[in-house]
């Protein structure tokens, strides 16, 4: 029995040096990061059995992903692309400082999994999981793995695994437009809607708090639960007609990405032990916190450390 | 003529890069860190003849924590262990950021010092030095090194030779009712007493301000000074009915590891150079913010620099 | 269905840059490294499924061994030591070159795995596997290391698991004549023995050739298999009165620590694909000179790049 | 037809890692640095054809300096000096944080640039150059130097190129009387001052706020244009009766040096691409605000990022 | 007046440290190679005039290309791709060692270079070059890029520019059947050509040793120059009826990469310098020696080390 | 009582990475390199108490070297240089291999040694020496280097201290007439004598084979010992009529520098510990072999690390 099972594409991510330009670097760090093996890392770490299906080249590079995140405790169950074409998607990844943000540069086009069909995969651990994750990039990059993630989806409600989903709106990756006509179709087999309030305004239209959005989405798509996220200004959960909020806990920034991949990954696990609404935006907060000190996408931290930032915090719980 | 001989366990720091977490490093910074040593190494930077005594493993590890403390200018008396079992203690530093602390792992059991004995070690040099110093985490490895801290002490007393004592209460390695039952058969060998706020109110149950702790300390045990520090609040003194106050002085943190060390070697220094107490407080609190800018334990500065700081600052100084 | 099951300790293993010496080194790079856990990931890396049994403190740095073990795809079955003085053992690898030899410093006393007891253990994937492994170095840990290796292999005979057992003679950790009481005891309830020329003549007082060696130990303990191997010079292996000899594949060796285990590592998954003996030497000797030119412990090695030595190179084949 | 060309030093700077000391660093990070050509890169990497004049031995060294100036796509005119006591200029760079600042060493005499006569330059670019820069510097390196630079401005001045000037006094190299005296010298060949308020009171002994200073400047001197740099304060600059102030843009601070070359080379961009006085203020401030994030002596940033600081923060442009 | 003007592809290549594999590295080492700017660059270390033709996308990474080839004093004149999609090419090179060789993954499809046309490009310097060089990868990267590979080839016969080809054969970009066609069409505007003997064979079938293959070539393509090069047993040239032999000087290698278009860079920069045929072939065959030892695919060399290699080893310049 | 005190320039030594060029590097590895602290610091590895006397700017580069040297166990005795102007030399050390030579590039001159007189320096411990060394680089200095030294050694003579000499020509540093006049006022007060074969014919113009020479030598200059060194041909010593030769030990070498200063130190030790003349040069040429595998100037071994050499080898004495 597998607590989650999150389908999506995972890159190489290369990085030069703090203070050092990709104009001129002459060494690269690199990690793996995807969103959605991101939530399964984070989710492994505090504690739960994940999987991570993907396609990726049968390759050094390709198994440079699985290797790492293997090394987070994930599962992985990959459909290995033998084509000589096959590639890893990759980005460049510039940390930056005010006045200039970080920087990241994709190299994603063609990569394996945007071939990925159902037949590929096996989707086995769908049926035996408690959640399947995936988010908005999946869709976005290429008719084929759109094909594939709303069949995905619907393979899990069928078997009763209950089904999250992240809009994670990538603009490099398709227009608002575009999005939004995917997104409707996939919510009809979403359970779990994670909805940024960038996300939400830009591509959906809609206005008014993260409450209101809440409201609308539940109401009009038929949501179990919304989770709208507000980046720096914390989270608004919805489920039942039970509302919850949290605000972000405060963190010295080391790198930020991935923090809303853990976030997700923390509401998930504690939910899945259990947690009640509050609990797991706590919880969720309290990883995507702990994610901001460390280096990567991962949330590489313990359901010890994530306890910790809850309880010596908890007077930062609002509402 | 050596001013201060000091005698206590130093260990090999290990730390990742920053941001990156020991579950899944590749690389570690190696660096010689122990609380005596750290006051040694402070003080030799500063201008003391300062000689460290201690209990090392005939081995390139034990050469390794020698080499580096020679570097520093300390002349270094060891007991070499030649066993095959013997080793050095070692300690696993992770930097942390808000809201996850920086993290240190002990492997420290059974290290070499843990059996030093009187006869181990060549203790002329306390005979000729003006001040002995060590600390409450040497007493607490092994009642070996409880027995061997007491007789150093006492001979130091014997000799004619200043003793000064950190309270350094270490709850990994023993209770607050042990560390005092200790603590108080040494107090009887000791001149100078550093009392950090949270050591005395742990262990020896003091309440009350700094003055009202460095006022029962000397009244009670009759140290010829104590010295009373409150971390970011900084340091209160007592000698002879006189009293004397220094804040902190700001610094940019880059690694905190080892400050406390850096303010008795500078307060310590100050003194054995005919400073008044508040000129010695003031020297150990620069000598401390000035090693919050520096990588590893030890406080690697100028007197020079320690001056700028104090002068630039001198507002500062408070009372 | 579980290939390979191993039991045994894992270390970290800390080595200054290629140059550098232990005595001054600023930066150690970090690897996990163990007889036994190094024989699964290279059976891993080769294709076999594979489970490590260890104990391991709670702790980052137990974690760290983990991490990486599970990168290379071995799945890991840890005993989890939550005691505060429980430790991880640790060695330091210094490289060397003529005429000062790598040198090896083990600081591996006391740590978790010595006192792992059967109960301590989740023993079952051992009955549901092809093949269990340990090695000599294993009980020579501590005695309950030693019962709980033997209970091990006892298991893992009663429930048709065929039992691969190597010398693996430390010297560091016991006496011959200790050795070879505890190897007596334990060849009862081994299959497939390796002996390495050296261990087999220090230990167990054999004298003559490789193959009067394999012909002794057969019949005197009645071993299915029994694979002497001799260093530079190549392996013997002697099954059911079948005889095969391979010498080495020429290597640039960047790394020699390992080489065994890949031999093992490379010779068992072969002989669970169903190789013959002759294939199954060849294919250990192309793995153990595809390690030498790889950092760490560990054979990261395809199939395809052991198949290609092998085909490369089959003239070497020997007799 | 070249943009901008600039005369004077390079060095090789070395740096210890973050945090480590130069007392016992065992690396150096190596960067070519020196006002005149950090004005040069920063205004290349914004699109001007710019070149640089300088001597410098015909040594692996010399080559260094060239190649990392090369590659910011300036273009390099150097007399070679082949004489076997040739050499290049170096400097130490070992980053600080209060209350330890960042410290400079210099080892710079008898740099090979001392020595650079007239003749040994390849001075044509000049004459078609819309601006020739050099600052306060060069002809403080030696009597030669200061003679060069004199017949230089004049041989711009005659050929009709605009000059800057930035006083850039160095204390390290000269006094402030006897750089009063040469820069009045100067003056006479100047069109465009940059002026910083302190080296203004310093050396020229001027008092009053920053409009004073260029008032009293321009009217004194003659300049075309005077440029007064506050530090952290911004700028103000006079041009024909016209006054314009910038205040800076906020920038978190990975590497302060260089900050005001880039802030010239941005100003000077801006102003040969046609921008007024006001928006070449900005550009220059916007440059040096982006030069703090980066590591080295160098600007190394684009145009349009240049553009997105100065619209992003258009209303802090005070005035 | 430039001395060479080369056209081709230049991707960035990544490589992890020495040892490590690409399935596990943290780290990879950056540099610029391809085989058109290899030659480029030697030549220009060697003292030529050299100008670098190709399309690259208007990014950092685009820009991280150009940037170090204007470090070796390469001019560069790039056609720069704006769109969202264009890409450059990658290649990930993990050093090997016996009996693992070098190994080499490319992820170049679809890089911008692929689109350039004649009139995306500033051909302008071609018409006023000695020499332009390309080679047999160019027309391999797609359909338009070999449309204008011919183009450019016939724009320098028309011009008067020497015309140099390498065949450079990739069995991974094209079958040798459509090389051969490839070639073929375009030998007519070639005037020095470069022959690897296995690209000979392989792709143009021809058999007997480098002086038949040369005479071959020649006489049925009527080339000015045949240089036929034949890995470490050294090269063929003839020219007018003259043939010159040179064997390979010997060489520590630590990096192979680009050995070949060292000794093209080396014997073209000879021969535009006025060297016999013979002295061309020595320089080149030094040039290419001396690039072994150097990291990364350029030869970083100057002509004084090329010199004191053909002069010591004047001996092995056979015939 | 010292056994040995040498007195001379060290210098900082800077090196790029192996395989990269000066022309292009990033990163310097850093170390303290210079003939006398290297005798120094490999006699202090060895066992001998050694001082090094020197002159250094009171900077943190003169600390640099001093903190280096402290760390082998070497006493140092600085007359340190307070003048603005006071530098350390410097010296540029690229490896390379075959056919390309490591490269050394010294920035050496007015180094703050080369204004070092005798009243500068504390000579105490050369009259309570064993031995005095220096070596023929220090007189090449500088005028006022040559006085001193021949001062010194005349005061190691008059207190009865052996001296000892290492002609080390350095053909940067003057002639070889330049260079035999000096050392022949030198000699005067020299006991024991190094000879390289090649400094021997260079500059004292004498002929014949080492016996030979040293022959000539003695009885020419009436020197007590005559050790001459023949690189990878061994060394002969004669002493009293006695001749003993000692060839080379086989090494892996990883940096040749310092070699000759490691056989030096061992040599001396060993005759200060009672050696036979045949003994001390066995263990200075294993001292000098494993130098050979260890990054930097200093040999870096154990006494035990220096006799298994000997023990295992000593078949390869010859004679």
């Amino acid at each position: 029995m597998t607590d989650i099972v999150t389908f999506g594409e995972t890159m190489l991510r290369f990085s030069p040096p703090r203070g050092d330009r990709l104009e001129r670097t002459r060494e690269l760090d690199v990690q793996a990061g995807g969103a959605e093996s991101n939530v399964a890392a984070a989710a492994a770490n505090l504690g739960c059995d994940t999987v991570w299906l993907s396609k990726l080249p049968a390759s050094p590079l390709g198994r440079r992903i699985v290797s790492e995140l293997e090394s987070y405790g994930v599962e992985t169950n990959i459909a290995w692309d033998d084509r000589d074409e096959a590639r890893v998607g990759t980005y460049y990844l510039e940390y930056g400082g005010e006045p200039r943000g970080t920087n990241v540069i994709y190299d994603r086009a063609n990569a394996a999994i945007t071939t990925a069909t159902v037949d590929d995969l096996d989707t086995d651990p769908i049926d035996d999981a408690d959640v399947f994750y995936t988010s908005g990039i999946t869709p976005a990059l290429s008719e084929t793995a759109a094909t594939t993630t709303e069949a995905l989806l619907q393979r899990a409600q069928a078997a009763g695994t209950t089904t999250a989903f992240d809009l994670n709106y990538r603009s490099k990756l398709w227009s608002p437009d575009e999005a939004a006509e995917q997104y409707r179709d996939l919510f009809a087999h979403v359970d779990v809607l994670v909805a940024p309030v960038s996300d939400t305004r830009t591509c959906l239209g809609l206005d008014g708090d993260a409450a209101e959005m809440a409201e609308h989405l539940a109401s009009t798509y038929d949501f179990e639960t919304v989770v709208v996220t507000r980046g720096g200004e914390g989270a608004l959960a919805l489920h039942d007609g039970d509302v919850a909020e949290q605000s972000v806990f405060a963190a010295d920034t080391y790198d930020a990405i991935g923090t809303g991949d853990a976030f997700v990954g923390g509401f998930l696990s504690k939910r899945l032990d259990g947690g009640t609404l509050r609990e797991a935006l706590a919880y969720g907060a309290a990883t995507a916190s702990l994610k901001r000190t460390i280096d990567g996408d991962v949330a590489l931290v313990t359901p010890a450390e994530v306890d910790t930032v809850v309880a010596d915090e908890h007077d930062t719980i609002s509402r």
